[in-house]
């Protein structure tokens, strides 16, 4: 079935959907994106996805044209037309087009773009857990948003595969602050680590939801800033991410984490998520 | 006249040119570009800007699809074909378009846009000096590769305007780097002073083009970091770009700079530019 997108208020075929070479977001990354999970044909966490997706908006002055209410039944409406039962929907706002030039443009109209894919659950992965790489953490200051600029992700996550690894942690000078495009948690002493939810990093859906998982299940859980060496000793190394859920990680940079398997901390966390989503 | 562009090899008017959707300038502003002065109808240092783009496409893994010698007839046709006297030529190229990954795509045929502009060149400005502001520079550590990725570089631009004034000079931790869009030069004691070409700056085109014009007209010109402490209590400041050519800044955070206006090295080497193109 041809995809059905979401653009500028209307439903449209995929060929219909044309971008204006002077879109801000071509020009110059000058938009805001959330990437949604739908299970059984349902938005997960819609609400945190749409405060988040405002946050990044404020955080680059970008004026949404929507009010959250009057998102969500048009994202429903395109899962129906689209047919998704599993997958996810990715939502898109420009600055609008206009002549290129840095400054704000006076008059123009956000571009909205949104569309839906069907994604299976990484299950077999899930299982056996990843091997990652790390890398120095090279992106701009405000990771907080979740914006069009994501060269340094891309470069990221190539190299990781260049080197046979799924992904790669990124750190400053030292400290642990997320994946190309996931949250990182680390397990010592049965306590469950990540860094706070400050400048440095996306501020995560999944991240969030299983900092209360681990909490609803008696899991000691502190956001504070870990070191690579801390990474390197951890018992247990997990990514979170919409599309990744609770992915354990088994090697670093070719070393072994713990045992070498998903630990128990990352097994029960995983089942709690199962529980939710079911 | 309606513009003409040249898009994927091929001269179009510019309601033909249509971005996919899936641009993954669009999506990541995973590209590269270049901004050429032309004067009298040709092109200004094109070499350098073509080994730049080189430079930058390398940077990013990007692989050109034209080998130099081919891409300036296609320019210099542009610019007939527009019957550009005085301006710019934009020049862009993506990674292509492909579903969105942040891998690179196995297929993917890169995306290349030209056109121009007719811009003239900045007299009175010139003449009269800008005011500045100064800012955190909270861009990403590649700044040397020039890339779609400017969204740090918008919102810095937009928040000199709120201010009241033409341009934003950033600093790491107290250390200028450069402008929002230019090089900066402070003068201190008759030598010229500027920000070595590292990852944390571009290596701009009318920088080099003023370094060999100070080394010509004997004016000591140095390679270093400098401070904002340095550059409040300069005896000029200045920026230098391929549209603002060599632009006095006469304020900085509305404090005057030496006897607030332009002073005599800026002077000098605005009038050895003005030979150069002339």
């Amino acid at each position: 079935m041809p995809r059905i997108y979401w653009y500028q208020n209307r439903f449209l075929a995929e060929n219909e959907v044309r971008i204006s070479p002077e879109d801000r977001g071509y020009y110059f990354g000058d938009g805001v994106y959330e990437v949604f999970r739908v299970y059984g044909g349902r938005l997960f966490e819609a609400e945190a996805h749409l405060a988040r997706l405002r946050r990044s908006a404020d955080g680059i002055r970008l004026p949404l044209s929507h009010a959250d209410g009057d998102w969500l039944p048009k994202l429903n409406e395109l899962i129906r037309l689209n047919d998704l039962r599993e997958g996810t929907l990715y939502l898109q706002i420009t600055r609008g087009s206009a002549p290129r030039n840095h400054l704000f443009p006076s008059s123009a109209e956000p571009v909205v773009m949104a569309y839906c894919t069907e994604v299976s659950r990484p299950l077999a992965a899930m299982e056996a857990g990843y091997a990652a790489i790390t890398l120095p953490d090279t992106r701009w200051l405000h990771c907080d948003f979740k914006t069009l600029n994501l060269l340094a992700n891309v470069l990221a996550k190539q190299a990781a595969a260049d080197r046979g690894a799924a992904d790669a942690i990124l750190h400053r000078d030292g400290t642990v602050t997320e994946s190309s495009a996931s949250n990182v948690m680390i397990v010592r002493q049965g306590r469950l680590l990540t860094h706070p939810a400050n400048q440095l990093i996306l501020h995560g859906v999944t991240r969030a939801v299983v900092l209360r998982l681990a909490v609803q299940a008696g899991i000691p859980a502190e956001e504070r800033p870990f070191t690579l060496e801390e990474l390197f000793t951890a018992d247990e190394v997990l990514l979170t991410g919409t599309t990744i859920e609770i992915m354990p990680v088994i090697s670093v940079d070719g070393q072994r984490i713990g045992s070498g398997a998903p630990g128990p901390v990352t097994r029960r966390l995983q089942r709690e998520f199962e529980r939710l989503i079911g």
